[in-house]
């Protein structure tokens, strides 16, 4: 490949979001700025896969009330999850009269969905996009690892699926915050196998999407108010910094991850939180509202995404990982 | 939404394919005009995921060197596949160091990824891009229904998940098929319940698409050489001619199913051949090669996709079910 940074001419605008998360989320500092806070993390329904499919249409509704539109207004959603068959954003679309393009690409889908939603609206195609995404601890648990009735103990390098979606409304004009640029990802494997240290596995894939966008873009980090990454959690964000750092790429004075700053206290969650709904809970809650009110003016947002199956651990495979990296600027 | 259907202004070019299909699909009509025809449907690997795996990594290689590409450059994959978590997409790009967006869209993944390519293209993001999925029949059969092991018997409104995969490479110039628009499916559901009869459940949404493809272009069934649709199969080829037959629109002239021509003899296969890999198959050999000499000049190529998981099914939900039409011109 020749680049793997693309610009935005138009610069497509997030002109409204909308969040929901969990009563554990909730907690935390990111918490606060949450719109809907769950005091039932079924939200009323009878599984958590319909708990989770719910919370997805919410924050679609939400973006899409939130910038003052009707849903015959919007010209596609861009959407996926963690759940296999992406089932939360597919059955989410199912009420939407509205063109829908299926995404997967892990807890990378808030970047994801933002790239390619800009790409459909900076060609030209459309004019309001939603790109929205979720997780739920419950329903990731039982696919991924093991059902919760068992109580299973959780080793300390394990992170915590974050219960909560986030959605973003994209469009061609108005005012919001701005995206300038994407770098998208490659997928880098370095071997990992261990499936309950997602942050080691994701950290590489992260570095090289960062190297690779400050490389390409002449720019250095100084030059973002802030780096984000989306659930590295404490232990891969300290191999991030460590990776980029051998480079000659020193990240440290302004990096964020998502999922260590999601939870107030550090505890059953270990290295902090995961998932899909991680980034994008975070990224149009907390860092929408500290953009909107300028102390934030630009930020490089790079959620990351592990690409392995029950199926490719079971068969001995290691874990692929991707991230893509979008450039907000107000 | 306003509109479903997109134009792509500059049109860009499939300037190379690349099909490989196993011993079943390789009997029949299409199967002749396939690349690489397996004499081994195991493809040498110790699992099933593992050779489709690398079935798909085999015709991202190929569009690639039939372009007279090297990998390098190359700007992005895009695919997706049918296994839980789009594993053989993500593991087939591992091997490239290339962005890539990984998409779900279950059977529909083949014309997905070309709209999502082509927008990509003709935006002047990229300049190539591999369109690529696939699928495997002994995957699919213990991932969505029962181990083969167990010899259930298959019903009769059953379709055969096609072992195989197709690759095409778009590029924004270059001799090739050129494709024009794109009409990007809403999720229908009409009820349907039966994961045996995916052509009855797929069939509303090829029709919505198509109407409204028609409805939007102000073009008219005639102007196409064929109306492809994926993988409905006999049963479901049917139900859509009568559904749009109802809206006063005729496509019984000039409409094939990439599933009904797939298999020589319809015996085990029932009401034809179905998964990603079908239509990506039929449309990167026989279709490909038909309008490369010139006895198709237009087509209008509808992929359809199921979007149930076993998950959903086991709780009781109908299948939700997308259709991405695209239109490819010589």
């Amino acid at each position: 490949m020749r680049h793997q940074t693309i610009y935005f001419k138009h610069q497509p605008r997030i002109i409204a979001v909308s969040t929901i998360a969990g009563t554990k989320e909730c907690e935390g500092i990111v918490g606060r700025y949450v719109e809907t806070a769950l005091n039932d993390d079924m939200y009323g329904e009878s599984t958590y896969e319909k708990a989770e499919c719910k919370m997805l249409s919410h924050v679609i509704d939400g973006a899409i009330i939130n910038a003052g539109l009707e849903r015959h207004e919007v010209d596609m959603i861009v959407s996926g999850d963690l759940l296999n068959q992406i089932i939360s954003a597919s059955f989410a679309a199912r009420d939407y009269s509205v063109p829908f393009l299926g995404v997967y690409g892990a807890c990378s889908t808030m970047a994801e969905s933002l790239a390619v939603a800009s790409a459909f609206i900076d060609g030209g195609y459309c004019d309001h996009v939603v790109a929205a995404t979720g997780s739920h601890f419950a329903s990731a648990e039982r696919q991924y690892r093991y059902p919760l009735e068992l109580g299973t103990t959780r080793p300390p390098q394990s992170q915590w699926t974050v219960t909560g979606a986030g959605g973003a409304l994209l469009s061609r004009s108005g005012d919001g915050i701005r995206i300038t640029a994407a770098t998208l990802g490659k997928v880098v494997d370095y071997g990992v196998t261990d499936v309950n240290n997602m942050g080691a596995a994701m950290a590489p894939a992260a570095a090289d999407t960062i190297l690779t966008h400050f490389r390409e873009t002449g720019e250095s980090p100084s030059q973002y108010d802030l780096i984000v990454t989306g659930d590295l959690g404490a232990l891969g964000s300290r191999i991030l910094k460590d990776l980029t750092w051998e480079k000659g790429l020193d990240i440290s004075e302004n990096h964020v991850d998502c999922g260590e700053i999601i939870y107030n206290v550090i505890e059953d969650e270990f290295q902090g939180g995961s998932g899909a709904g991680c980034s994008a809970v975070v990224l149009n809650s907390y860092l929408h509202a500290k953009m909107m009110t300028g102390s934030l003016r630009r930020i490089l947002f790079v959620a990351t995404g592990a690409l392995l199956s029950t199926v490719s651990s079971g068969q001995g495979e290691s874990i692929p990982c991707i991230a893509h990296g979008v450039v907000l600027e107000r």
